[in-house]
């Protein structure tokens, strides 16, 4: 790290400056060891399970370096990354930050994008605890990012029983609305129009996973990351079951046709709202609300294992798979 | 998982067939949550520290898709990011496997790779716990291992101080010899050959790093992994020391000019070798052998913070960085 004659060094030095040890919730000896060893070391709390997990976030694959503002890019690696987190029910600790630039991305676009990331470390109390640097064509980021959850509390996608009823947080579709607006936009993208907020800055619902798990309540959980029609179905297949959803309970992007906005919300991705079932007899003790994350009811987990969606006709149609899968 | 009907989930489905539960020395509850979840949860034993690493390990960085053996390329990954555990002093306990590929390579490609990455989780004791995959046009790899050491006995790199003695496992430089090789052959390359064993098939020194840790003989350790000239010094700044070094003690690869061996010994990177440093007293306590791996002193920490060589004509010369920097 003290070798600023080194490049990678330099990059090390620049992180570690901008993004390192910025949050204080971690603190008091969680990290006894953190960036600029060979690896972190962690102290994790005695009757927790450790949460484990990854994500790719890569330029041409999952955003454009010459479009997405680097602050946005900064902010959302570590946001979906989290998010994997709030859907365990758990709260995340620590991430290591695995980045591979051009040397043209090194100087002020790096500094937009530290300052993003630093914005999500502290909005996430999550600290940078190490990861990689190495030099590539394009823009790639992988986060490993390091949760915790009670012991025996943390929720999986396998638990969803016949009769359970169907959750979903914030509103659907958003983010794939923000999406097609950055599509037919020509250049770099201005950051602060709402439109493109959840699709530049989405948050993780780590209140509303942390509530749900520490009551019991979730069955089974998961965040919506590649779309509910993607999405739903890896739920059921997990639980061994089935579900019938109502298209009008749904909760759309507004100022949208209706036919339009359902779309969006069956098949959009990249909303980060986290989709959970809950046994009948709990299901009124969910609230409209939990960290002002609206929480809406869309439909119940069936014995058979078929996905249908009851359209507004009153018709039973075949819930059809179009969310994003990278290899399509 | 079971949507088979899905590119990506077949490729989940592969992953977990062919390098999914192999290795037993982590079961037992260990992992209650692996593959297919948000997350994978882990039981961290009580009274230990959780390590935590990540390496990259891209086509065109640090391998050639079309050259290298895709069994070396799945075993070496998992090595590399093993190292850093060892160079800990820890135990490696389970790895998120990130993996992004063209179509191209998800076919015999992705078999052979499985079958190198499943002989590592073995001989390792590494149980895969989770990961992302992507679609890129680049094989892209990165390797997130999580390990354990008991609390207190991480040995990390600042700990050196003046007058301790500076040994190495292995001999240097064998796997830059390994690679120049490659880099004369033209075609992909058979993984027989024994000069290249040391480049595809590198052997993290876990015993050796464990039990330098358990009897708290390491002041300061790091593993070589981009040659001695870059690796000490990162230590030495570390420990806010020097470094004496004599050419004569360091141990090169054999069949080969004096000169030409140094040169690799000094500078050669991928060794995967440990470096650590003992305090006078315990340098007698260093064993020649341990697990079948030589150790060898190669020299002295200093209190001036330079790093020097002494030469075969007892000349002291300047230690010139030429190690691998993946920005230079």
């Amino acid at each position: 790290m003290s070798h600023s004659n080194q490049p990678e060094a330099q990059l090390l030095a620049r992180i570690l400056k901008q993004a390192g040890g910025v949050s204080h919730r971690t603190q008091g000896g969680r990290l006894p060891v953190g960036i600029g060893d060979d690896a972190a070391l962690y102290r994790p709390s005695p009757r927790n399970e450790t949460i484990l997990t990854c994500d790719w976030f890569l330029d041409g694959t999952h955003f454009l370096v010459e479009k997405h503002p680097a602050e946005s890019i900064g902010w959302k690696c570590l946001a979906r990354a989290v998010s994997d987190v709030a859907a365990m029910g758990g709260m995340p600790r620590c991430f290591l930050l695995n980045l591979a630039l051009p040397a043209s991305r090194s100087g002020a676009w790096l500094d937009e994008f530290l300052k993003g990331l630093r914005m999500a470390i502290r909005a996430f109390g999550c600290d940078l605890a190490g990861g990689d640097t190495t030099r590539s064509k394009q823009v790639l980021l992988n986060i490993a990012v390091i949760g915790e959850v009670a012991a025996g509390f943390g929720v999986t996608r396998s638990g969803a029983r016949a009769g359970d009823s169907i959750f979903v947080s914030g509103r659907l579709g958003e983010a794939e609305l923000g999406l097609r607006l950055v599509g037919l936009k020509k250049g770099p993208l201005h950051s602060k129009n709402p439109l493109l907020q959840k699709h530049l800055y989405p948050e993780p619902r780590l209140a509303l996973g942390q509530w749900l798990a520490k009551n019991r309540l979730a069955t089974a959980m998961m965040d919506l990351s590649d779309g509910l029609s993607s999405d739903l179905p890896r739920l059921c297949a997990a639980s061994k079951s089935g579900a019938q959803i109502d298209a009008t309970l749904i909760p759309t992007p507004r100022g949208l046709a209706a036919s339009k906005r359902l779309q969006l919300a069956l098949h959009g991705g990249d909303d980060y709202e986290l989709l959970f079932t809950v046994k009948p007899q709990n299901a009124l003790r969910i609230p409209a609300k939990i960290a002002g994350v609206r929480l809406t009811r869309i439909g119940t987990i069936t014995a058979a294992t078929r996905l249908v969606v009851k359209t507004g006709n009153g018709k039973i149609e075949e819930l059809k798979n179009r969310g994003w899968d990278p290899f399509c």
